[in-house]
Formats: C-alpha cells, structure tokens, sequence
C-alpha cells in the first residue's frame, strides 16, 4: 500500500505504514518517543485521508520527506514523513491557538521565539501582536520554508517582515545560547518521530525555561487527547518538576489525526493564570485582526478538559 | 474502490461513494438535506479508515446497510450505510454530551424520548439520572438494537430495564400522537442521508416541541462544524421560529468526519439558560456515574464555539 495510491493521500500511522512497506510484521520502530521511552504507536489501525487534483512538490530534504499536494476539497496541503502538518483550509485553528493562548496570555510580549514553524503559520499569528519588538524563528528545514513560501502564500506571508530574525538550525543546540531572553516561546513542531524527537524530552524543557524572562509563558504543539494521552501524562509530569504553572488546553483540527490537537502551556511566574487571556479582545478587535478561531472565551475553554484527560493528567 | 478493502474499512463521503461506485462521474445525488434543501456533499474529498480485524455482522435492513466489525484498535465499530456510528473506544464522548446536556439542563428530569439510537449508548446515559421515571424510545431500524445487543454490550446495557418503554417505528410518525408530554427529547440519529433525512426538516422540529413540556429540552445530533456549517446555520435559524432558545454546543468525538461533533439545544421556555447546568456534580458523583467525558464544566465550555462558527450562527 502506498500513500499516494489512486488519487488519493493516506496519512497511516508511522509504525503501520513500516509495518506496510517492511517485509515482516515484527514489532514497530517508528514510535513516539519522550527522552528515550517509547510512548506506543502513534496512532495505529487508523489512518485519514484526502484526495488529490496535483501533487505540487515532492523531495527528499537532509532532514525528512517534503510533500506539497493541491487536494480537491482542503486547498494546498503540506505533509512531512507522511504527516499531514497543515491544510489551507482548516490551518488557522492550530495556528491561532498554539499562538494565541501564550501570546494573549502574556500581557506585554515583546520578544517571541518560535521553534520549528517553518510554514509561516505562527510567525503570521505572532506578528498580529502589535507589542511584539521582534520575532526570533529557529527552523531546521529550510526547504519547509521555500516550498511554504512557494505553495502556501497565506501561511508565509510574514517572512519578509522587518521584525523577524530568521535561523535556519537546531532548536536544541540554538536554545543554549539564549538565556533570560524571551516573553513567550512557541514550539511548533512535528511528532517525535524524525527530526523533531529531541522537542519531547525533559532537557529541551530546561533549556525553554532558562531562554524565558521571569515572567515568560512557553506554548507546545501537545498531540492528541484520543491518541497520546500516556505521552501527554508524561509532559505534563516531568514540566511539574521544571515550571511553576503547567496547564494544557485542547482544539478541534479537522485533519489532525483524530481531528484533535492539545497545547501544553507553562509559565515561569507561578502568579501567571494562563488559563485567563491577559487580555481580552472586543468584537472589533476579533474583525480587525482576521481571527477565525481564536476569541476571549475560546481562550478559558480550551483549559476546560474532557473528564477522561482530567483523570490522566491530575 | 471498496468500502472494506485489504483488511481496512474506508469511510468516503456518500457522494464520493456514489461516483466511485457509478459509472460517471456527474453530479451526486446523495447529499445532506434539511427541509428538501440540499446542503451540498457530506465530506467530499477525504475519508476516514479503521483497520478490520474481523467482520461480525454485515447485513442488509429494510432501511440501511449494516455492518459490524471488530477493529484492531478501536473496538467494535458500527457502520450505518457506510458511515461508522460507534467505536467502542470513543462512543463515551459522543453518548454522554447528546445526553447529558440537555438532562442536567433540565432540573428534573422525569420523562425522557430518545428517537433513534438504536445501539444503546444514549438510553444507558439517560438510565444514569435518577430522577427518570420512564424512557421512551423510538428506533425505526430494529436490526441495529439487535446487533447492539449480540456486539455492543457495553452500549446496548439498558435494554432489559423496567424503565424503558420500546417502540420500533418511526420517529416522525410517533411524535405525531405524543403532545406535553416529555420534559427532554434526544434525537440520536443518522445523517441526513437515508432513513434520517426527514429528521431534519422544520417540521419535525415543530412536533418535537409540541412533544415536550412547557419547561422541555430538546437536544439533537448537530454534524460537524467543520463540514456541515450551512447546514447548521439553516437548523439554528428555522428553530429560532420554533423554540424561544436555541443553542448550539460542540465536541471532539475522535472517530466521526473532522473529529468533532455538534449538538442543538432547544429550550422551550425562554427562561431555561442550556449552557449552565441546573444541576452540578461532585467529583465522587462523576466517578460513580462512570462518567468519561461530560463533567458541569466541559457542559458550560461546550456552547463556547470558535470564532468561525459564531460568526455562521449570529
């Protein structure tokens, strides 16, 4: 089985698709990990899909396989090692939360650091802020930052911006030289399986800590209630021990695998309630800044969590 | 294409179906309606999977195309004309938000319709208040409660209580001898594609408030927001007409089309705040009602919809 077969995208599971293309159904490699634990299959026996009118790009980076496809009913569509990362149709909820909750949270953000967002989408959120001084971006892939440029125009659109200092590198290695630097810092990464692995340990988590100011507040793609809870007990637990606050918040993202993304969002000040925007928007306001998912009180409700995660995370 | 091929089973859209199946590739006939409208494809263009471990049951009805099979990681999962309506790993969500809404709305809750849902899910939830003096069900498909009974065992729990009156019939017909009589309803039905179709026109509507109490609440399976906003627009509109409130809340269901769920909540006294509970519940009360995904809190957040949404709905 393939994963472009007929017309169509099939976003398997990283460990079912190996399983597919290996010759043996020995157990999996291709798991989500955190520091060295493997946290299960990423999402196996299930798999989603989108067809296709035109695949628009297709290479192999240093890093990961880069695809672009135009889909007949979800616009331009980005997919990394066969996952889907954004659809032109539906990219603004992630976007706008993984963004919004640290950045509304904060009441005077001046100086944001985005890890890995190499399609644009949180740089165009992050610069809606008109408090923001500068942007510092730390992207590894940089053909995740030319095919963006070239096939998702909505999505890149900040990189020309005069407040954006873009790095092409590790977000690990470059964390190590940034100390006491950043009101708020947003992780914007793939699943830890491939590049993005050493974005879901315990020691990239220290070092975010010490690139924030006193009163910084992080924000972290978070995978999926449905499909990740073990791993998300387990980021949430070990941030215990490294931030004061530690709260996490969940949205519906239509072609997100189970069409559900968390945010873990932790702030260095324990007086910090990141629950509550620091500040709130008024209708005009939502109108003016082109916000589509986002509002005041989606902010409070996405920390209100289905009993089942409650249960896990306490 | 097959909906069961080489050990998956593949949810297309309706009218994706149709054209694989077809010969030609014109217009689809199979789309959701509401009141004789069409409101364009279910979710052309993208298809959901889940990987066969065995098929239990697969029949035809006298109204739809019944399909049981066990999963390798979902359960057993039930599909009506193709479209899955359960897993036994994520119903709980889906369940206890149609029912629980609208039953701790409600302060006292003692006569309760359920019109449809045939596998059980709903019943076993409303059996959970103890204020219910009778459930009245009205399922127009007899097969699904019997194969609910053989495979879904843990949904299908409730039809041996003294508490429930059964009717196999449909539901549009049994309204129509049912005045003030009920002080919620819940209609568990299908999408608007097949035997559900007349379950979402204005009429219905009008006898369903006819059916409830002064002080009833109506709570209905609301589609995706993702996918069917025009059609939700049109429900919400036509039922300000026929209800003093009318509201609207959502939820994530990981196995449903984009993951997420609706639900319109219709009071018939003006009076009647839906979004807040009438009345709370405590932790040990959660817990031994096995409550998984409702609590007093995820009830209030539920009516906080995204932007995108709120602007359709105002």
């Amino acid at each position: 089985m393939n994963k472009l077969h007929k017309g169509w995208f099939t976003e398997f599971s990283p460990d079912d698709l190996e399983k597919m293309n290996g010759a043996s159904d020995e157990e999996p490699t291709k798991v989500l990990k955190s520091d060295g634990q493997e946290m299960g299959g990423a999402w196996p026996g299930q798999a989603f899909s989108l067809q296709v009118k035109k695949v628009l790009f297709h290479e192999k980076s240093k890093y990961q396989d880069v695809l672009v496809f135009e889909s007949t009913t979800y616009g331009n569509v980005l997919v990394l090692d066969g996952i889907v990362q954004a659809t032109e149709r539906d990219e603004f909820s992630y976007q706008e939360m993984l963004a919004h909750l640290p950045m509304f949270a904060h009441p005077d953000p001046k100086r944001v650091l985005i890890i890995g967002g190499g399609d644009g989408g949180i740089l165009r959120e992050v610069l809606k802020h008109e408090s923001v001084e500068k942007v510092t971006m730390c992207e590894i892939d940089e053909m995740v930052i030319d095919v963006a440029k070239k096939f998702l125009p909505g999505m890149s659109c900040g990189f020309s911006h005069p407040k954006l200092d873009l790095f092409c590198g590790d977000g690990f290695e470059f964390l190590k030289n940034h100390k006491n630097e950043f009101d708020v810092i947003i992780t914007d990464s793939s699943d830890p399986v491939g590049p993005a692995e050493s974005l879901f340990g315990q020691s990239y988590y220290e070092l975010l800590r010490d690139a924030l100011k006193e009163d910084g507040i992080l924000s972290s793609q978070g995978e999926s209630v449905w499909l990740h809870l073990p791993l998300i007990a387990h980021l949430v637990a070990f941030n215990r021990k490294i931030f004061p606050a530690v709260t996490y918040a969940q949205s519906i993202v239509s072609t997100y695998p189970s069409g559900s993304m968390g945010y873990l969002i932790c702030a260095k000040n324990a007086n910090r309630d990141v629950t509550t925007p620091a500040r709130t928007l008024t209708a005009e306001q939502i109108k003016a800044l082109n916000l589509r998912f986002y509002n005041s009180e989606v902010h409070k409700a996405a920390f209100v969590l289905p009993q089942f995660v409650k249960n896990a995370l306490e």
